[in-house]
């Protein structure tokens, strides 16, 4: 480790922090945990060695989050290409199962989840998590060929990835369930999504061809990405 | 106020501390607000009003639900005695539009819905807010007569109640509409909440009777109140 040149040393040090950070905000809260702690517990010896490695909190988060974007976005470009172009029937699989995919790389116990969840509803954190992490261009070219690249059907897409995986997330860390046991839980949940979505999408769709037509100059239309 | 008996004192100090620790919270995150800055902007001279009146940050939170939960409750006991024991198409709209009539009837900008999505998913609160404020007697009689009474269907009903109201919250925050356009757009959340949730529930029933049994003893299924 000493031998290591300084640049290797820090790519060290940042993941050391990053995995870290991760792991400390979703078993406590973004409230509970502060970048001194952090790298106390990443084993850093300065004090400000998460200042002197990210700007600050926001950073820190935001790399966290650009690095399992990237991970998810591989495991989408596997998808598509084992499968080729998705049909109609087949978009919701390849906007939910990716991320599913991604949570069984990662193991149990894995702390994305729980650790996003907390950020899609921080104030100063949201808009950049929904903006930036959670609509992908890969995603938004699925969103649009699946009919729901506007309004609720999206939005509420992105509210059950994002809150239902943190949720099992939860419950397989409490129960340290064996990884083939762990696994099946998140095809169970990625399938259940692939449905819920698909359901929710035919029924918004035929409520709107029924009762009114879009309109996005209201509010309650315009945000969510 | 001076003439006020201490009682009544203490009523009006808790419920000015409620309000300013939800608008805080709502508008700064959980993380970047501390029990002495809200008894600050509660306008409470002693730095150690907040633990005087709630213990800790935890109480206060839990306060501040228990209220929310009497009103809204009090919304779905209303609708009740208007339209009569709901019918099994019925029982999503008891479940969802008791809550879009409290956001109505707190107004813009309100802070509950951007609160309690925080709540939901902080480490140290989230068990109680599922079990404790968004699983009333009122709401398990709904779910079980709906059959969406465990697993999955009753899940992703909350993650979208909650989640998708604070988004609502949010837009209208920033964009301070009238109150009637306002009311409109939250009735349009519900009529929408309460399509996609039948639609999901509906095709979650179907598919489970098309592939598999219900599971009880495998994660995944177990938790979410």
């Amino acid at each position: 480790m000493t031998t290591a040149p300084a640049s290797a040393r820090a790519v060290l040090a940042r993941t050391l922090i990053m995995r870290t950070a991760e792991r400390l905000y979703a078993t406590h809260g973004l409230a509970e945990v502060s970048l001194r702690q952090i790298g106390e517990a990443a084993g850093q010896r300065n004090k400000s060695a998460v200042q002197y490695h990210f700007s600050g909190r926001d950073d820190l988060i935001k790399a966290i989050l650009a690095e399992h974007a990237e991970a998810i976005e591989r495991h989408r470009l596997a998808l598509a290409a084992r499968q080729g172009e998705p049909g109609p029937r087949d978009r919701v699989r390849h906007i939910v199962l990716p991320r599913i995919e991604h949570h069984i790389e990662l193991g149990t116990p894995s702390w994305y989840g729980r650790f996003l969840a907390q950020v899609t509803v921080e104030p100063a954190l949201r808009e950049y998590a929904v903006r930036a992490h959670l609509n992908t261009a890969s995603l938004r070219r699925l969103h649009d060929a699946h009919g729901s690249g506007v309004g609720r059907s999206k939005d509420m897409t992105r509210q059950l990835i994002v809150h239902m995986s943190a949720e099992l997330e939860t419950e397989l860390a409490r129960e340290q369930p064996p990884a083939a046991v762990a696994a099946a839980a998140w095809r169970r949940l990625g399938a259940d999504l692939v449905t819920a979505i698909t359901g929710l999408t035919d029924a918004l769709g035929t409520a709107a061809g029924r009762v009114r037509q879009p309109d996005q100059s209201v509010p309650g239309r315009g945000l969510g990405g």
